[in-house]
């Protein structure tokens, strides 16, 4: 089969590889659409160590069902699925928690854990356990399917959040992540939502997903806030950037005694203003991947209740992969999420 | 008078001032007992921001009404009374919305704060607003109702937490605060209290206020806490400390998904492993002074329920103050609490 191989920062090839094929338990996923991610794009500079080359990166897809291994019952061929990519282990602490967002044995399809390496979907097939296949009616596009996975993480973020209706919240950062977070704060009924970024097209966007209120951050952020809410600050905070200008003037923009979901991971370490933090009493909370929430993801998306296709900015054919990347992270493009299909 | 008055680091006399005369709906109470704090010691150490000398510092105290202000009803001389010092103004966003403990306009008593300096309770007398002063039975002693304002804090920590009931927790930081903290949660039936510090005398008193387990945190803390809690870690984290160092360490002691609750201030900023804290899933809060808390503590106080006394390890005469200072700065003295007293 084709498929884009990830070797080292800068390199990844459109190249032939063996088709693999399912063990007991597996099946093998025709990929339809596949969408990349910023983690990816992180990965393609080198600055992600959950993308180790080779690897074939890829974790939010779909497709259909090309071929069963042994033992396999709950799907046949041709079936339309997405895939829960976070492949938990199900025997840890956090498993037995319920946590399996945070499983500390897992694989995730498309990256490199501490248990190994996955191939993911930027090809014409990859391999899913079949426990981890969420069926589609087929009534939405691939395209719009594969966003369950980056919805999940914003439906993830409102969940740490609580109860977010008829709340005043700020969203920082319109990437992929903050744009899905801000349509899925519309559809759960927060009253006023802010949205902030330093891109004016991605602010644009942020209006269309359902911010009430869009402001450049390159301008006096603190003082709009405190001007749109009374000078009181907003409740709820969700840091769809997390490096740390963000988290820092994030203490600034929610009213004291509020919360903040840290649901960016742009940065690893960097000076906190700690005792700011703690005297105003707020709450932070850290927000990973998904539980649950990747099958609400898809019943909203099947509902049409969350328009995920919004974001969409490009399709391309998954040959045109390595110039995609190049393209994306010296910045010639300026897409928002990129799909890639094949044939 | 006589007051011990701060003039700046490393200064503080024990020197002839007027007493005050209480204005309109405030009280001069005599001052029984006023425990020495932490903060007052950064005063003294010079770092300090909120004791800019000359003040009189002294926010943890109890005494009886001496004089009656005009207008004054709910007292009368010779009464009993704990003081709440956190004086707010009851007009600002945090106010309003019940979290006066973070009202940004208030005096407190014994400190500097951005609306003034308000003398404290280290002297022969202080004031305090009539509306703000707590009805003692005189069952206990007043050194006793003295540390009724440093429990609050551990009080408000362990609200913030939530139930406790049945929980392993850490305690990080055997300081007064951290050791009411223990005592509070002993009495709120928390299940594992793992006690840490770096002082072996700390956490045999640590032992003494209900701490299940004690550790020494030279040696491989985390490896400990992974030991008493079957490799969970716990499940919610109180850093009475508040340094890089234990914020850090503090991400691996508890439990994926566990809850951090920062009750200690002692650095204001610093490098923070944020993306470690966000995928860990935690939750932080912060804590600061009391709201209803100070009330609880005096109940508790007064019902015998948590034993406050334990902590108090010496009491002097208000005039030997200059010395103790110097000695609990200097390292000299081990005290825990110390209490001044009047004749």
């Amino acid at each position: 089969m084709k498929a884009l191989v990830f070797y080292g920062a800068g390199d990844i090839r459109y190249e032939e590889v063996e088709t693999p094929k399912p063990s007991a338990g597996d099946v093998l996923v025709k990929v339809k659409a596949v969408s990349i991610c910023g983690s990816d794009l992180a990965g393609y500079r080198g600055g992600n160590p959950m993308r180790v080359g080779p690897l074939i990166m890829g974790h939010e897809f779909a497709g259909e069902v090309a071929e069963l291994g042994e033992g396999v019952t709950n799907a046949k061929i041709g079936d339309k699925v997405s895939v829960y990519t976070n492949l938990f282990c199900g025997e840890c602490a956090a498993c037995k928690a319920g946590l399996t967002n945070i499983c500390d044995n897992r694989y995730i399809i498309g990256t490199t854990m501490k248990a190994g390496s996955y191939n993911g979907a930027m090809a014409e097939y990859v391999l899913a356990p079949a426990d981890k296949l969420l069926p589609l009616s087929g009534k939405r596009t691939f395209a719009q399917y594969a966003l369950a996975e980056p919805l999940s993480t914003g439906l993830r973020a409102i969940r740490r959040a609580g109860d977010i209706s008829g709340k005043t919240v700020a969203v920082v950062g319109c990437g992929p992540i903050g744009l899905l977070t801000i349509m899925a704060l519309k559809h759960f009924g927060a009253k006023v939502i802010i949205a902030t970024d330093v891109i004016d097209k991605r602010l644009e966007m942020a209006k269309e997903c359902g911010a009430t209120h869009i402001v450049n951050s390159k301008g006096d952020l603190v003082a709009f806030i405190h001007e749109v809410t009374d000078d009181v600050g907003v409740d709820i905070l969700f840091d769809a950037v997390g490096i740390q200008s963000t988290v820092n003037q994030g203490l600034d923009i929610v009213r004291l005694g509020g919360e903040v979901i840290w649901v960016g991971l742009a940065q690893t370490k960097f000076e906190f203003e700690y005792k700011h933090a703690a005297v105003r009493e707020l709450t932070f909370k850290g927000v990973y991947l998904y539980i649950t929430e990747m099958e609400e993801g898809i019943e909203l998306i099947e509902a049409g209740a969350i328009p995920v296709e919004k974001i969409i900015t490009a399709e391309y054919h998954m040959s045109k992969g390595p110039r995609i990347f190049e393209d994306l992270v010296s910045g010639f493009a300026k897409d928002i999420k990129v799909i890639l299909t094949n044939d």
